[in-house]
This record gives structure tokens, sequence and C-alpha cells, in this order.
């Protein structure tokens, strides 16, 4: 047995055979989800057949496809193979229960997301007042079933709740409870989440995305994380911090799948519960956008859950999921509305002019901008919190910082709000019927405006990229909304007022002539500015259109849309080629690799290729004992150690599926007939020419695809991206030449990006 | 060089190593695609190169995906790599000539369906009578304008017309008309497929989804083929046959894309070629359905367009063709509605009650089996044809079956009018201010309309079982959703009719009180059926689901649209496993794998290997001479040969690589320094040895991907499937032990159905 003297040994992406380097919670990390075993069934007589044991895979490892689908085949084939009425029934009883659990995530995450909004909007307004008759009811249903135009008196601010009178005392009284009941629920968030799950922090959509590749990272999805997640989602959003539920809606709707799993027992192994999360993924955007299609493509694009399986199967999982969590969500009917749609567009003007894309595209170029810079100071931020001190004081930089945002907030009107309320006034267009929200159609305070939305955007930006990171549940969608509605209202007020002064403008000549008709509608410039921004943060394509296009309904309308966030991409891709999940799965160091294409420069497989002289390799000359076996096993940490005989390449063995089988040979040896100093092999001829050797080689994984080491890069990448391999061996004539792992590749395509790995193995 | 003894060779799937075994047109087959050819451009020094040289694919044959993927970056590497401006601008141009490409496909199906829908009204309704003041008026155009209540005396009835009042008189004429246009449209339409482009006949999507995954097939694409498919489709539609526009309408779109990549001068690759195919593809059904993202969804899950590719671009493409060509044809407003959607749906009651669920479920199962019933019939009535003398006359059969369905059709008014205004007028629901649809609203003929309903029904089952493969373009959506909208209206007929006579029932209990309410909504039964069919016939699900939501806009209406489309896709699944697409592809033996997952019952590649020494191979003992070589090249018509020395495998070469290059060497020799005789190595340390052997070396590929035998077989299909593979070969310690092909892999997983093959090489 060789040890490697390889000099790449200080760079940790070179311990390359294993993935195990990641260092986390331990204690979080002992249970490694019982109820997803493979085969537990002791009938089926596997426990005996070592080559087809399974072994648990350990948190922080990454999952082999290739095995889990034999497995899974093998365990079908065992579910049909059982004789009699059981043998008929228990195939339809294993899928009736998979589809049981698909239907309770749907219905689940849709009755969750509906009592989240709920929730968050009590209090949200419990910081602005309280309504009289009953301390649970929110300001809109405090006032229903007033006629137009009655002053609603059920609902009194905290000054006339306390009777006070006076301006200065008024205001702040009110100032004092709107930061306190920030801080309170800021603070109870990140309390939580310190205390009980630290996973329930952040978005949740890079650890998916990684986890949905093949990633083992269960106690992410334990149900404590679950519920903190779901309760410090509602404290987060309504201390008035810049954040939002989208992202995290995503990862409380995997933690139900999870949940439900376990609950009627799916003996899933970890490539079906990888379908199973998928689809729960798709659920939670249709329920936090409204929009079952958008949740089905955002699945396909971003998440990427097409890549895993060919099979039309986990689409089709994934819309029904979608489906059934957006019908439980309008059927609860947080809004009262009887809509999905969480931002009502007026439909405005039925159709555009061209002169409009002058605006527009200028909105796209400036998305792309902002949202490269927003990530970039997100990731600065990040890195910057890693490395000080601040790190170590989570709750008290949640405290201080909701403080601070609660603070500016109050001083600017369109911060003030809820944000998701902000939105939906901005995307209306003007109308005296409806009232005027702060201002916003006052046609002489055209320049306050604009720079009031301007200075929104501003600082919406600057709190965003610190609050993206800190210890509570935090989603980046609402955020960027805001800001690009902001942005783009600015724009179409401006692009409004432009018009309304130089009506005879040749460009304006497409205008109605009747100066009372509108021709620019400001409310649908704030939809193309927040498609725009999220264009240039999110870099999603196709589903982004299509969540946006559901906000406006207007076929026509998806033209600019799709502009708009195709210019603002390019634009963002010019300054940074990643969007924010991806520099954050790159921070965080997941072994996740980009779907998208790789080209390389005329490379080839040998120049990334681990060589077969740094490997660790079980060499196969009968000579050593099962003991030294044993201890080569228990030392060395890789997943796996490729077998050879002389140079030959005989196959692969799994360690701790060798380790498992050793120790049970040894101990179970009770009549001495096997010795400690017996010597092995893996090669079947070998064992039959000599009976004196143990013969292990029904643990070898003899089927192991070879490359040679001449294949371009790109060959070997593509590979990757679409077999989910784990290693791939080379050979040349027989003879092993090196190894290739997932995380070598990962490392490859992600090493360009700034910060990679500042981020690895933080809680 | 050995010569197989094979005992397979009858078996014409173990032709394996070529695929031109498709005895395909000789005439069109001639021009392959000269605008396609990959660097045309002499300054890339490629010509010179014997290695890079690209050889053009023949017809029949199946692409080298990871050939032409390395072209392509070959190509873009190239184009980058010019000095100065032109290599910053060469990038942009290219792709921006590929953009203007797929916006003028979207414009151009846009205007084009719009266009039929146009003429095939008018083509419809002359065949009822003609507008008085203007010929080229439709019924609707000619009677515009009208007040409510005014009859329209601007459209006149042919025995008006020619002023004929006796009743039989007057019956007699119509029908005679009637069924003579029939005639001569259909007639028109099979002269126009069969003299001037016998691949216009037929839907085309079995040969997109070939030509998609790599099948070679230009001739498909011609100009001829778009300009007949088009005006064809017209003819056939108007003729009264029972057809659809629907798939029709991808092909044309898929020969649009490729004239004007033609045009442009598109330099693109085959697989880049396929790219933008199935961009064109999914524009196709945008405009077939008005339903842009039911035309990404059917690209994704039937046409598989993202199978071949795992980048994001295909899917963004795809979406953006698709809306283009949506808002195209909202542009030219067909229909004058203003609408995009093709059957207009009033939302009845906008719930439904929980015991629908039984006549749904019904609905569901019915679909199912007629689904499974239609499918068999269609192939049935293939086979027939092929084999009997009707064969010979293909114009002759549409006329004479186009007389029979014209004469049917007649009698029967439900089968008299258009597909399209029937499933229309189906799927509305009964409103005494629209008007009653030939007496389908009349409460007094339930049973009258219950047994025509049925008997359409069964009509339109069996003519379209033979109409579905006669020689005009023809598509299979429209009737189906129209067998399926009357048997879905006649159970909801029934239902309502059972829940008016026992209003008091328990089952009945959820119904308002008030009879005068509306409980049970006919039409959006007629809608589930329609579901329904679709699923058993196409086994299409998400996409479907999504088209026909698009149809209802009510989100709380897809429930029981996706439980019927699943419910009807079981039965007919345990009926058998593929849909009618699946079905013609493997009767036309196209080289398509289908993408659902194939599960082995543990059988090993070995099994289907063909073993090395049934293998022609080129054997390099550095003993032959140029001249023996390209003998052999010349001899054997297979793709390419494993290059093996002594049993080791060297590497693989391409057939007309190497005879091309082979007879440049020996044409070129002219100062004889070369000589026929001379003895040739492709192994470059062989040729280092001897310098006196011509080096090959640069033919070889020796980048090839090897597996051994014992490799699962499903992994290998699993292999072809994603990676898009022509062959694999096996190796054991480097030697050669055999090779897999795609046509294997076809063979093994379209083998089990019925009538594989028996339309193999027709036309």
């Amino acid at each position: 047995m060789q040890d490697p003297s390889s000099s790449r040994q200080n760079i940790p992406w070179f311990n390359a055979q294993s993935s195990t380097h990641h260092t986390n919670n331990p204690d979080t990390f002992t249970s490694t989800s019982p109820s997803f075993e493979l085969l537990e069934n002791g009938t089926l007589s596997h426990e005996t057949d070592a080559a087809q044991a399974s072994v648990p895979y350990a948190e922080g490892t990454t999952i082999d496809w290739h095995r889990e689908e034999a497995a899974e085949r093998e365990r079908k084939r065992n579910l049909h193979a059982q004789s009699g009425l059981r043998g008929l029934m228990a195939p339809i009883l294993d899928s009736a229960r998979m589809w049981l659990v698909i239907i309770l995530t749907g219905i689940g995450i849709g009755i969750a997301g509906a009592w989240l909004d709920i929730l968050v909007k009590w209090l949200g307004d419990l910081r602005e007042g309280r309504c009289a008759h009953n301390l649970f009811y929110n300001q809109v249903a405090c006032c229903s079933g007033l006629d137009p135009g009655e002053v609603c008196k059920e609902w009194q601010t905290w000054s006339e709740y306390f009777g006070i009178s006076s301006i200065l005392g008024s205001s702040l009284l009110q100032a004092w409870v709107y930061t306190s009941l920030a801080i309170l629920f800021a603070g109870g968030a990140a309390v939580l989440v310190v205390t009980y799950a630290p996973y329930a922090f952040h978005t949740g959509i890079p650890e998916i995305k990684a986890i949905l590749r093949g990633y083992v990272f269960d106690a992410f999805l334990s149900r404590w994380t679950l519920l903190i997640k779901a309760l410090g989602l509602a404290l987060a959003v309504a201390s008035g911090l810049s954040l939002g539920k989208e992202g995290p809606l995503v990862h409380v709707a995997c933690c139900m799948a999870f949940l439900f799993a376990r609950m009627f027992r799916l003996k899933y192994n970890e490539s079906q519960k990888r379908k199973l999360l998928a689809a729960a993924a798709s659920a939670g955007v249709s329920v936090a956008f409204g929009s079952p299609l958008g949740g089905v493509l955002f699945g396909l694009e971003e998440l990427d859950t097409f890549a895993f399986s060919n099979e039309i199967d986990v689409m089709w999982r994934g819309f029904v999921t979608s489906v059934i969590a957006a019908v439980s969500l309008q059927w609860v009917d947080p809004f009262g509305t009887a809509k999905l749609v969480l931002f009502q567009v007026t439909a405005g003007s039925d159709t555009w002019r061209a002169f409009e894309l002058v605006p527009w595209l200028m909105l796209a170029v400036i998305g792309g901008l902002v949202g490269s810079l927003l990530i970039r100071l997100n990731a600065a931020a990040a890195v910057y919190r890693r490395n000080s001190s601040i790190h170590e004081w989570p709750v008290l930089e949640v405290v201080g910082f909701s403080a601070l945002t609660a603070t500016v907030c109050y001083l600017v009107v369109f911060l003030r709000v809820q944000s998701s309320e902000l939105v939906s006034n901005l995307f209306q267009e003007c109308d005296p019927i409806k009232g005027d929200f702060h201002g916003l159609c006052n046609p002489t305070a055209v320049w306050r405006n604009v720079f009031l939305l301007v200075l929104t955007a501003a600082v919406k930006v600057l709190l965003t990229a610190w609050t993206f990171g800190m210890m509570v549940p935090a989603g980046i969608f609402l955020p960027t909304i805001a800001i690009g509605a902001c942005i783009g209202r600015a724009m179409g007020i401006l692009t409004q007022e432009l018009q309304r002064a130089y009506p005879a403008a040749w460009i304006f000549a497409s205008c109605p002539p009747d100066p009372t008709v509108r021709c620019v509608s400001p409310g649908f410039y704030g939809v193309v500015g927040a498609a725009a921004m999220l264009g240039g943060v999110t870099r999603m394509t196709v589903s982004l259109v299509v969540i946006v296009f559901e906000l406006t309904g207007a076929l026509s309308h998806v033209l600019p849309i799709m502009i708009s966030v195709v210019v603002s991409k390019w634009v963002a891709d010019a300054l940074g080629k990643d969007g924010i999940y991806s520099v954050w799965i790159a921070m965080r160091q997941y072994p996740w690799l980009p779907p998208s294409e790789y080209r390389d420069q005329g490379q080839i497989a040998g120049q990334i290729m681990k060589p077969a002289h740094d490997l660790i390799v079980v060499v196969d000359d009968q000579t050593t004992s099962l003991k030294e076996l044993l201890d080569f096993a228990r030392k060395h940490g890789f997943h796996g150690f490729p077998v050879v005989s002389g140079e030959m390449l005989v196959g692969f063995v799994v360690r701790e599926k060798l380790r498992a089988h050793l120790e049970r040979l040894i101990t179970e040896d009770v009549d001495g007939a096997l010795n400690e100093t017996q010597q092995w092999t893996f090669i079947k001829s070998a064992a039959r020419a000599n009976p004196e050797l143990v013969n292990l080689s029904s643990l070898l994984d003899e089927a192991v695809l070879q490359l040679r080491k001449e294949v371009p890069l790109q060959l070997v990448v593509n590979m990757f991206q679409k077999m989910n391999l784990r290693h791939v061996l080379f050979s040349q004539a027989g003879k092993l030449t090196g190894l290739v792992t997932k995380t070598d590749i990962v490392w490859l395509v992600t090493a360009h990006l700034p910060h990679t790995g500042a981020l690895a193995g933080e809680i």
C-alpha cells in the first residue's frame, strides 16, 4: 500500500478523494436520517450480502448517484418480486405513499405560506398601532366593513391608544414603539435561530441547490429548522429588516417534504429523496409568488431539477405539488382578495409606445449595474463579517442592525411602510378614485418623489447588502423587487413629466393627442425596473419572466419585461458571471456544479487529473493481511479506493463498505477459521486459483467508467454535470493513470469567483 | 482486416455500426445543407489538417454530438482568436445573426399561423355558401357590423345564391357543393404533397423528435416542404377531414427556422442547428394553441429539447421565440377578438362540487381507453395501408376517403361543422343570450343530444384512425380534443339531468337549493373530457395541463384537469406504454431514444454488445498498404471503425474522414514519393520508430469513452440518453471487447412495441 507524497496536499481542494473537509457542527451531524435508509427490511436478505449492503453517507459528503440509482432499481425489483398479493400491492402502496407525501407537502406549504402572510401583516401593523376591539386583528381586518369614505376609528395608533395629543409626544412615542418592536422581532428571530437551528438563517436556496445535486446535508432539513425558519421568518419580515420571505419559503417546503417522508416511513434512498425535495422546492416558489408555473420553471432553471433525472416524473411531481400548494393558498385566502397575485397590477394602458423602449433599456442597464453592485457589496459584507469579531456576536449584530434599519427607515416615508406594501403601490397606476399613496401621484411633487424613490433604492441596496447573511431567515427577492420598483417608478415619473412638458415633441407623436389621456404608465415602469433588478441579481431568465408576467397578465407586456431581463442579465454578466446564489455557494464551498456549459481552452483531462502515483490505492498483490487492509481502510478518510494489481486497474472499492465487511468478518470469526493475518484478494480468478485467500470480489465495483486522459476537459465536465458522477477513473491500456472527483471539477469551475471558500465550514 | 461472420446479419438492427439502412428517396437526399457546413472559411487552415476536417453527414445517419460539440467549440475559439476589430466583432455578429433568425422565425410562424386560420375559415365557409358583396369574406367577416338580433342577409347559402327554393333541390345542392369542395380541397392537398413534397404529409412531430435527437433528415426541412405543408394544411383542414393543424404547424415552424438560417448563412453545425430547431418547435406549439408557456413546456416534455444540452440558453431561446410568435399572432388577430385563446371558455360556476369527481374520473377512464384504442386503430390502419395496394394510390385514397368523410359528416349536424367550431361550442356553457348551438342546450332534447354526441365521437374515432397517416398534412390534436369534448359534454348533460331529476338526493346536497342556479356546468365537462382524451393519446402531462389550463384560466379548475390527465394516462399506459408519436417513431424506425427511464432486469452491457470478433475493425499491424486500407474504407458502409493493434484498442477512426484523407494522399501524390503500396500506422510511437510508415495518427480519435462489459445495461442506456452518444467501445485491460451503437440501444428500448419498423423506409 503506497502513500502519496502529494505536493498539493496543502490545497484543501486537492484532498479530493474525500469531501469530508467541511467541519460542520458535530452535534447536529450525528443523526443520519434513519428513515431514509435503504432496505431496512431484513427479509430481503441484503444484510448478509456485502456487495448489496447500503452504507449511509456522512454529512458533508456527496452521494454516488450511480450507486443510488442501482440500489433503487434493486429495491423496485424486490418489491415486485414478492409473492402473491404482497407482490401486487407493495408497488402500489409504495407509489401511493409517495403521492401522499407530495400532496401533503403541497397542502402544508400552501397553508403555511398563507398563515405566514397573516402573521406578518398583523405583526407589521402592530408596530404602528392596534385594533381597538381585538388586538389580533390587523389594520385591514380591523377596518373592514366600512362604507366608502367613512373614516376607520377602530384602528388606533399607539399615541391615540395612550391618549397622547401633543405632536412631539405622539411622534416620539410612535417612533419609539416602531423601533422597539423592530428590535424585539428581529432579536427574537436571531435568538431562535442561534439557539435552536443555526441552519435556519439566510435564504436556504444555495444549500437546496447543493443538496439537490447530491450534497448530503440532512441537518439542514430537520424539523427544528422547519419550525424555527417559519417562525423566525415571520418575525424577521415583520421587523422591517430589508429581507423577503420567498427564498426561505422554499427551504420551509423542503423541510416539510422531508418531515412528511419520515412520518410516512418512505424508504427512499438519497437519489429518490432528492426528487421529492425538488417537487417541494417548486411548491415553495409557487406559494411565495402565487405562481404555480413560475414554480415549475424556477425548479427547472434555477434549481436545475431536471439535470439529475431524465424522468418526466420529476417535472410532473413538481407541477402537481405547485398547483396543490397554490390552490391551498387561494383557499386560505390570506389577503381576502380571492386572488393569488401578490401585487395586483392595474393593466394601465393596454399598449405601449416604441419611444418607451429607451427608458426601459436604461432601466435594464441600471438594473444590471445595481444588481451586480448588490452582489459584490453583499459578498464583501459577508467576508468582512466572517473575518471580524462581529461574527462572534450574531444576536447583537441583528439587534444593532435592526435598530439602525428602523431608525433610518422611520425617517423616509417609502422606507417606513412594509416592502410588500411599497411594491404593491409602486406597481399601481395613479387613479384618483383609489387615493394617493403618500403623495406618489401628486403632480406638483415630481422632484420630491423622484428624490425620495432614488434615496429609498440607495438605502435599500446598502441595508440589503448587509442584512442578507445575518443570523435571521432572509430572502433576497422582495428587497430586490423593491429596489427595482423604486428606480423604475422614478424613471416612469420622469418620462411622464417629460412627455407632459413637451407633448408636441416628435418623439411623443405616438401619444394620444388628448392630454387628459395617460400616455406613459409609471406603474408599469416599476414592474420593468423590478424585472431588470431581479435579472441583475439572480441571473434567471425564463422563470423570472414568467413570474413577473403572472403579475401583469397582459401578453403584450411580456416583450418589454423579456427585453429588460435579458439586457440586465447581459450587463450584469459582463461585470461578473454569477448570480447571488452561485456566489454564496462558492463562498460556502458546497460541492455544486453550475449547469452552464463549460468550455475549455483546449485542455485535456490529464491536466486536472490526480495522477496514479499520487493516489491512495489498494494494491491487490495477495501478500497483505486482512488486518492490514482494515487498518488501511480505517486510516484513510476517502470515499473509496481504486484497486490495482501491479499497475493494472482491477476496480473500485467504497471505504465504508470495505470497513464494515472486514469488521464483520473479523468479529464474527468465532471458530477461528478466519485469521486476521489471512491474505485476501479482490480478483475472482485469483481467489479461484488460491482457495487460501479471502475472496473480497463481491465488494468490488468492477463496472467502473474509464476514460483516457487525452479526453477534452469539456467532455469530462459535461459528464459530471449530466451523469451526476462522483468520480471517474482514467486508464490507458488497462493501467490506472489517474482519478478525477467531483470536487476537482467544482474547484475547476468555481475557482475564478472572488471569495471562493471564504465562508467554508461556517456555523 | 477481419470480416464478421455474424449470425445476426439478417436482423436489420444489428447492422448497427451504420445507420444508413433507411432507403429514402434518392432525389431529395442529394443536397446536404451546404450552408450548415462547418468552417468553410479557408483562412482557418483546417482544410489541410485532416484531423479537423469536417465531414458532412449523409441523410439517414445519426450525428455524433460529441464531435459536433467539439467542432463548435473550435469554431467559437477561432472567432474570438481573430485579430483586431474582427476578433471583437465576429462573435457579436455571430450571436446577432442567430438572434435575428430566432426573431424572424417567431414573427414568421406567428403571421403564418394567423393567415392559415383566416384561409381555413374562408375555405371552410365556402363549402356552405358565399358572401354576397365579396367572395373573399368568410361568414363572420361578411356579417360583421350588424346590430344584435338583425339577420345577416349578406351571407348566402349556395341554394340562395343560385335561387333554388325547393327544399329538396336546395338540400341536394348544398350537400353536393359541400362534398365536392371537400373532395377538391383534400384532393388538391394530396396532389400537392405527392407531387412536390412527400415529406409534407402527416403531423411531422415524430420526425422533428428524431431530428432533434440527432437524426439527419434535411430534406424534411426543405423550402418546398415548408410551402406545401402550409398550403396543403389549409386545404386539408378546410376539406373537413378529421385532422387538425397543431402538429403540422410545428413542422412548418422548423422548416421556417431552417430556411432563415440558410438565408442568413448561419454557419451552424449539426448540434447548433438542432438547438435552433428546438426553439422553432416551441414557437409552433405556441401559435397552434395560443399558449407561449405551453409551447416551452411542450418543447421540454414532448420534444425533450432539454436533453441534448444543459444550456439554459436553449430554454430561453424557445421562450423568446414562443412569445414573439404569440405576440405576432395576436397582432394579426385572425379571429378579431384580440384574444389568443382558440376556445373561449365561459368560467361557468367558479367552484365545483366533490360529487363531480365521480363523472370526471369516469371521463378520465374513458379517455384513457378510447385514446389507447385510437392509437391501436391508427397503427393497424397504417400497417394495413402499407401492405395493401392502397399504398400505390395515395391521391385516390385521399379523394375517396374525403368523399366518405363528407358524406357521413353531412348527415350528422355536429360532424358537419368545422371541428374547431364544434369544440368551441361544446366548451361553452348554455346561455340563453348567446343562442343555442344546434339544439345543444335544449332541455327537452337531452337523449337526442347525448346520442348525437356519442355518435359524433365514435365516427370521429374511426375517421381519425384512418385519416392520420394519409398523404395530407394532418395533426392529431384537434380531432382528439373534439372526440373528448363530445364524450365530456355528453357526460355533463347526463350529470346535469340526473341532478335536475333528483335535486334532493344526498349526493347533490352541495348544490345551491335554488333550481334556477346552475349546479353542473356541462361545458367544463367537455374540457375535462378533452384533457382526458389528449392524455390517453399523447401521454403528455405538464404541457398538456398547461395548454388546457390556459383555455380555462381558473386556477381552481386546474385540479380536475390534472386529475383527469393523470388518470387517463395511467389507464392508457396499462394498455400500451407509448403515446401516438412514439408508436409512429417506432413504426418508421427512426433512431430515437425515449427519454423515459429504462430499467434493466439485471442485464449487463455485454449481453447486447456486438462482440469484438463480430466487428469490422482496422488492424494496425503495419503490414498492409494504403491502397488496401482505402479499399477497406470504400467497401464497408459503417460510420467508422475501431482501430486495434493485436488485441489492444488503439482508437476509433471515422470512415468518411479516413477515405477523404487517403484519396487526397494518393491523388495529390504527384512526385511519386508516396506509393499506393506504402504501409501505414495510426500509432504515433510506431510512426516515430519507423519513418517509412505513413503516419495516420492525426485521423485517430484517441479520446474514446471505454466501458467494461460488466456495466449494468441501465447505465449504458442512461449514458446514451444523456450524453447523446453515437457509440461506446468496450474494453477489458486495454483489449477491445465490443461495441454498442445508438441503433442497438434504440432497438433494445423499442423492440417491445407492436409494428416496430412496419413503415421503415416508406416514401
